[in-house]
């Protein structure tokens, strides 16, 4: 592991953590706000529920996030303005058209996202690291997407092959939004690059990321 | 303080609490969804941010009732589908035209929900009343309410006076709903007699609920 490569004078946040720990409020306000809207959608009162907890815990650290800033005199809101339109656009690109749908995003985007923090996470100083990992942290609820899609899928081969599309759609898209809002953002573009050393280092880090989504992707019975 | 009305054998669930334990789930997870409606209407991503996070603290403890009613014997499910159509005739009948009734509908029906619950906790046997309380605990997300609502009603007396209006509604509306779904339940209005005492009790009981309103509205900035 090489040295942080944020290192900051105490109470001081370099440009481009701030963009990170504004993407990661964004991220999880806006699939708080999908997820939420998608559990309406659900077959039975308990798959509404355990989407609304899903979503929950999305937002359940926000909290986190906007009182490390304002410690920090920023404010979560100019944190997060950059990637509204970023977020939104993935989102609107990849609105579910059915439940099972719906589920397979919340659990695969969730995946990705925490992936891609936890290893950014790694070249950060300490606190703004342990914030990260915490924001992060598994909420234990995908134990339920698991069983349902899995589910669906054994009964019905073909549905297994929309979804595992679809999945491999999910991945495609989340990985083209966020190339456009990297590009976008010097500060964070330069965290991204130093921290993963060269643009090798930055193939390996997509790679991994892919390789986790199948690892994910078979955990739903996919692929 | 009298006895515990509800004293089963361990294990045992009267109807009347599973019932009571079926409407908090409901009365969480219908909330839960219409705040997080409500919070794509706010002006600001803070306010969004926020009211998405009372959303979240409505069903953050829903996990507790589901695992209390398994574990003796009864689905969260079975227990909550009785109240499905008197809560959402309680949202359809006081669905929020602005943000700022939006916050009011979150803040004093939350505020409303505790009260009662947390009254007839107190008729209940030890376990199910720390239950009841835990699911209840106050999560410090109303100061958010009162400020908007404040400051927008300091700036215009007309804004302050209907929703006044509205925030007396939504007293009226939650009380005669809850009446329909007690007068449709056995179990519960037994539980609700007996736990009062009688007439004069349930009277009583009523009154105490609408002076806690009143003292909300007052911190509201309105009445």
């Amino acid at each position: 592991m090489s040295e942080p490569v944020v290192d900051q004078p105490s109470g001081e946040v370099a440009e481009g953590v701030v963009d990170l720990l504004g993407a990661v409020a964004y991220g999880e306000l806006s699939a708080f706000e999908r997820m939420a809207e998608d559990a309406r959608t659900a077959p039975t009162l308990s798959g509404r529920a355990a989407l609304s907890q899903m979503a929950a815990a999305e937002i359940g650290h926000y909290g986190l996030l906007e009182r490390y800033l304002a410690d920090r005199g920023h404010s979560v809101e100019d944190a997060m303005r950059p990637f509204v339109s970023g977020f939104d656009g993935f989102h609107t690109s990849t609105a579910p058209r059915s439940w099972l749908e719906s589920l397979v995003k919340a659990y695969v985007g969730d995946g990705l996202a925490a992936d891609f923090y936890r290893e950014v996470a790694e070249w950060l100083d300490a606190p703004t690291r342990e914030l990260v990992l915490a924001v992060m942290a598994d909420t234990g609820h995908s134990a339920f997407a698991e069983r349902e899609v899995r589910g669906a899928c054994e009964a019905d081969p073909k549905l297994k092959d929309r979804l595992t599309l679809w999945g491999r759609r999910l991945l495609g898209e989340a990985l083209t939004q966020a190339q456009y809002v990297v590009a976008e953002r010097d500060g964070l573009a330069e965290l991204i690059v130093r921290g993963s050393g060269d643009l090798a280092g930055i193939a390996a880090l997509f790679r991994r990321l892919q390789q986790s989504h199948t690892r994910r992707m078979t955990a739903l019975g996919l692929g």
